[in-house]
């Protein structure tokens, strides 16, 4: 078999990798339908987290069971499953409160760009559809194993709710199905920060009310005339830098919810900065176990198409031009076909 | 009228001052029946926060109206009032959500520490009592000022419910009543962080069911220990420097909640290290003023008792024994009477 391994910056290959097996009695063997690049793979494609050795890469996926472990309970083969790019039992107290990246037994997924995948703890991380969803359904169902699921966490850490003012900072696919997913909660008015016009054009789409091109005091001071010098009621950080976040903060209302979702890169929260400010605080790597269920039941009923963030689709093993169009900010989410 | 006066670290001194008077039509003048002082007095006085000229001090206060402006309706002179160490107008759009020490028109309350004392904003600060209340009242009233709105805000933000597993970072005045806040939101267990027997003692009273005499990551694994590896579900950060919030974050399980009332001193959040520990975060200077109402009730019909924190009662004009005392740790907290 063939898979993707990133080798430092910009050195992305596709080459013979190990079958994968079953290993542990909980494990299933998936056979990748697609897959795709995410925005945080380029991290270490751009050398901002170092690597030291070939790595395999990707997290997103769905596809169908080929194998699956003796323990496996609640998926078996020939199932359409999507998972969670973090590998949890969910049956430990972390899962059971919802918060299943922190699982007692976590296991990142990391080896998804390639046409077969072994998933650790498949009963805790796969769900499987109720039957074999038709080929369109394919793009928005992957995006429920990461890009999506970030999406709704982002809005749900920051309560939004019926009625809400939502701004999101970020117009990469989360912070694009952040917005999707606050209007899905019923957000009355929701603030898309976006200097590009395609992704602007998406935003409205996905049901953004307004649109901010103005980055840091500036975005801020335009967030604080759209609502009246009050603030916005939850601001969804869907980026990951100390001045991303900065900007977050300072749109929120006091008592307001700032909710950060992109793995933050040198980002110090100054403790009396926040004291004052007085937003609630929350994120972290999306539960997106926790919200699958419920996810793939919006997609099937076609409530959502959050696969519009796809606008390029590759054959897999042409993944490097995936990431380099992301890189160069030419694609918004690169979907990858085995 | 003498009041008290900081003049530099150490250096408080009870001096002769100007006369309170109504200066705005918002205003109310109030004679002090009780004052106090506050752990957080305690940063000038050290000289943590440096101080550049003679400062009035006191925040913390309960009292009779002698006086009102002509646009003041709620209160009227002659009527028992406390009111929070935050002035604020309450119908802002901040005041509305309940976040009164962010209001528009806030002004601190700094110079409470007298026998009189000038209140701004009188109508959305302050709150009478339906009758005077009677003299064993005046110490609990007394701390719904501030360290009582603070313990209970302290609890209210990070989602205290009937159930839950509590920890309280700090043994100050406001650590212990945010044990009793804790117990009379219906916490199953609460674990107080103390090392001094008679803050322990009193934790106790309050309805602490454990106490935790370590500190550091000596103080977390401990109270991972006393919650089955989890982790508390809310932890009450009452101190405000870089080592508690630490703590506090590290006590906390995924997904559950800290909040943090101390102002904070010299403490960063490392953006990786929160985002990885799932917490919900919020904090700031307690919107006493929303809580006033509750909690005066709570008092007069004996259901709390948080005047149990004063274990030192001062004349006013011994004022810089009280922060001699606290600053020594000798004393909880000093009752003044004018």
């Amino acid at each position: 078999m063939q898979g993707t391994v990133l080798y430092g910056p910009g050195d992305v290959r596709f080459e013979e990798r190990p079958e994968p097996k079953v290993l542990n009695s909980t494990d299933a063997v998936v056979r990748t339908s697609v897959t795709c690049v995410c925005g945080s793979d380029l991290w270490p494609y751009r050398g901002v987290h170092p690597i030291t050795q070939p790595t395999p890469m990707g997290h997103e996926y769905c596809g169908i069971v080929e194998e699956v472990g003796r323990a496996v309970k609640t998926v078996k083969p020939g199932q359409f499953v999507i998972g969670s790019f973090a590998g949890s039992d969910n049956t430990c107290p972390h899962c059971q409160y919802g918060y299943q990246p922190s699982c007692a037994h976590r296991e990142w997924i990391s080896t998804a760009q390639a046409p077969r995948l072994r998933i650790p703890l498949a009963d805790g991380t796969l769900v499987a559809t109720p039957d074999a969803p038709s080929e369109p359904m394919l793009p928005s169902l992957l995006t429920l194993s990461d890009v999506m699921g970030t999406g709704w966490f982002a809005a749900d850490a920051a309560n939004v709710k019926p009625g809400s003012t939502v701004a999101v900072v970020g117009d990469g696919a989360v912070g694009l199905l952040a917005v999707l997913s606050a209007r899905v909660m019923g957000a009355e008015r929701i603030i898309a920060m976006s200097r590009h016009e395609s992704r602007q054009k998406l935003a409205r789409e996905f049901g953004a009310t307004d649109i901010v091109a103005e980055r840091g005091d500036e975005g801020v001071a335009r967030i604080k005339e759209l609502t009246k010098g009050v603030g916005a009621d939850s601001v969804l950080e869907c980026v990951g830098t100390q001045e991303s976040m900065r900007q977050a903060i300072q749109s929120t209302r006091p008592g307001g919810f700032v909710s950060y979702v992109g793995v933050p890169h040198g980002v110090e929260l100054e403790g009396e900065q926040i004291f004052f400010s007085h937003v609630h605080l929350h994120g972290g790597p999306a539960p997106v176990r926790r919200y699958l269920p419920e996810l793939i039941d919006l997609v099937l009923n076609d409530k959502i198409n959050p696969g519009k963030v796809f606008d390029l689709t590759l054959p897999l093993d042409r993944v490097a031009e995936g990431y380099r169009a992301m890189d160069d900010r030419r694609a918004i989410k690169a979907l990858l076909r085995p």
